[in-house]
């Protein structure tokens, strides 16, 4: 990518590959199938094979020599580090470039594991590495926002790893999400997704599971079937601002949850993000960071894309129940 | 469906399925598998099973006997027409009724047809049909928005046919799209599309094909590879105002720009939606009608979904090049 440009009317701003842009032929090998595949050949990601990507921007060692838990630049970034810092119009338009981080964190040595079949402590190693970029990436003042994001398996590879990146943007869901919270914080002087913490566990029946720091719950205005949130029970407006300690609970949360996708979905694809706030605004006493997980099961009708408009037909509480009793 | 309910933060409204609600197990049939297939058995929507549908709200008739396109009530309606409009709080959520209307258009006998291989005339008819049950619905002072979605194929039938719906709320991307414009307006006293459609005829880089009322285009921002809009040129903020002689000005239109796509893609799939004023509110000077259509082609990264954060790998120049050319 090269360019972020801003739909005018919406102002959502869209990433732009301008340097290498696709035309139709290299389309037609994925005709109407989206399902992910391996490439073939080896995993640039499995041990052994370290040299088939960039030098790490961070490690978590092993026991008796070798890595557990790897970040690499990604080979193939939306961003670039380098470059101008240039907002620009283009006639009645915005334009920038597309400066920004982009890694691949490396969440274990094993090829074929999931959050559902890694141990819950290597799964909190892969969260202090998130953490110690994020807190390095704080420094580079450019960067609006942190996005991580995890898909099982992923588009191109199934070795488990996650996506993290620095924007010098905050992208369209979280600038809505801190919108409305202010809003609220304004009118009520409470944190809104505080006060869901106190109803969802007031009324239980949304309720998956709690550990001693984390709430697991499924939305009371659920887009996807089986859509999961987990958050922290005590107020926090940034993910790598989180204490050591809370990541053994948290990777435990994660690791139970996803635990029971897996014996009721067997395997499900599925995909996370970690929503926190913009980078130079921290403590925020209307944001509460969280993660969204979401399922890839069922045909979708496709109507949500267009408008907006999301059809679940699972109710959360349904969703919740049967989560519940998968332990 | 029986229920919208309101995500508190960012405020969207979401339907719930409560009548029937799916389990796990609904879902492991379609595991990982987004692609449409036809459920086997007679198709409702070919001419001799229209007792499989219930009965027809309007149909355009053919020479000679017969129908050309038929609307008829979905049998597995996402709204109901029947029942109270209350909309009420639970705790510290809002939830509403799902009144509105869900009818299905039947856009020609053909079951192996697109609109790419429609005829011109025939796409008209379906237009036709659009506009008049729009009408007919604005009567129903309980219906905030219209919205007419068509997938090819469709998820459950490759038979040409589209969604036409009545809800009692505005959805989201509508909502954002009337803030933008009137905020807009409300600095310039203009039409922001009606500036973008001048802006694009004077640049001519991102046109596609211009007719003598609609410009078809490939918009600065475009989220997805080849997303392309068709406008009208006139200031003009609900569809189902247009005027009848304009139909097969806008039925030639998309039937040149599905061609194209057809052409270059090999009958790719594609969706298609209106996005029209809200229905109570006729006539805004700063919004304005107009057609989205997004391929389905290529791998996603899947982070939109948790950031509405898009990347697109092909430029809208690119693609406005491809499809001029590819007449």
């Amino acid at each position: 990518m090269t360019e972020l440009r801003r739909e005018p009317i919406t102002r959502m701003w869209v990433g732009i590959e301008t340097d290498s842009p696709k035309g139709p032929s290299d389309y037609l090998p994925f005709k109407q199938d989206y399902r992910p595949h391996e490439s073939g050949g080896p995993c640039p990601f499995c041990p052994g094979n370290e040299g088939m990507t960039p030098p790490e921007t961070f490690s978590i060692g092993k026991e008796g020599g070798g890595w557990s838990v790897r970040v690499v630049p990604n080979k193939s970034p939306f961003f670039h580090v380098e470059g101008d810092f240039d907002r620009r119009p283009e006639g009645m338009y915005d334009l920038m470039e597309a400066i920004g981080a982009h890694e691949i964190v490396i969440e274990a040595q094993e090829h074929d594991r999931n959050l559902a079949t890694l141990e819950a402590d290597q799964i909190g190693k892969g969260l202090l590495a998130y953490r110690e970029r994020l807190r390095d990436l704080t420094r580079d003042r450019r960067f609006q926002q942190f996005l991580i994001i995890k898909n099982h398996p992923g588009v191109f590879n199934r070795h488990p790893h996650s996506h993290l990146m620095a924007l010098p943007v905050v992208p369209k869901i979280i600038d809505e999400e801190i919108s409305g919270t202010l809003d609220y914080f304004q009118r009520k002087e409470r944190c809104i997704y505080c006060d869901m913490i106190r109803e969802e566990l007031s009324l239980g029946k949304r309720v998956i599971l709690e550990t001693g720091h984390f709430l697991v719950f499924s939305p009371f205005a659920s887009r996807y079937p089986f859509e999961t949130w987990i958050i922290p029970k005590i107020h926090s407006s940034d993910f790598h601002s989180i204490e050591p300690e809370l990541i053994g609970d948290l990777s435990r949360a994660i690791q139970s949850l996803f635990g029971r996708f897996h014996r009721l979905f067997s395997d499900p694809s599925y995909g996370l993000t970690f929503h926190t706030s913009p980078v130079q605004a921290r403590h925020r006493p209307e944001y509460h960071w969280h993660i969204e997980t979401r399922l890839r099961i069922g045909l979708r009708e496709g109507f949500e894309w267009g408008t907006g408009f999301f059809v679940n037909p699972t109710p959360p509480e349904d969703a919740a129940a049967y989560l519940r009793e998968s332990e």
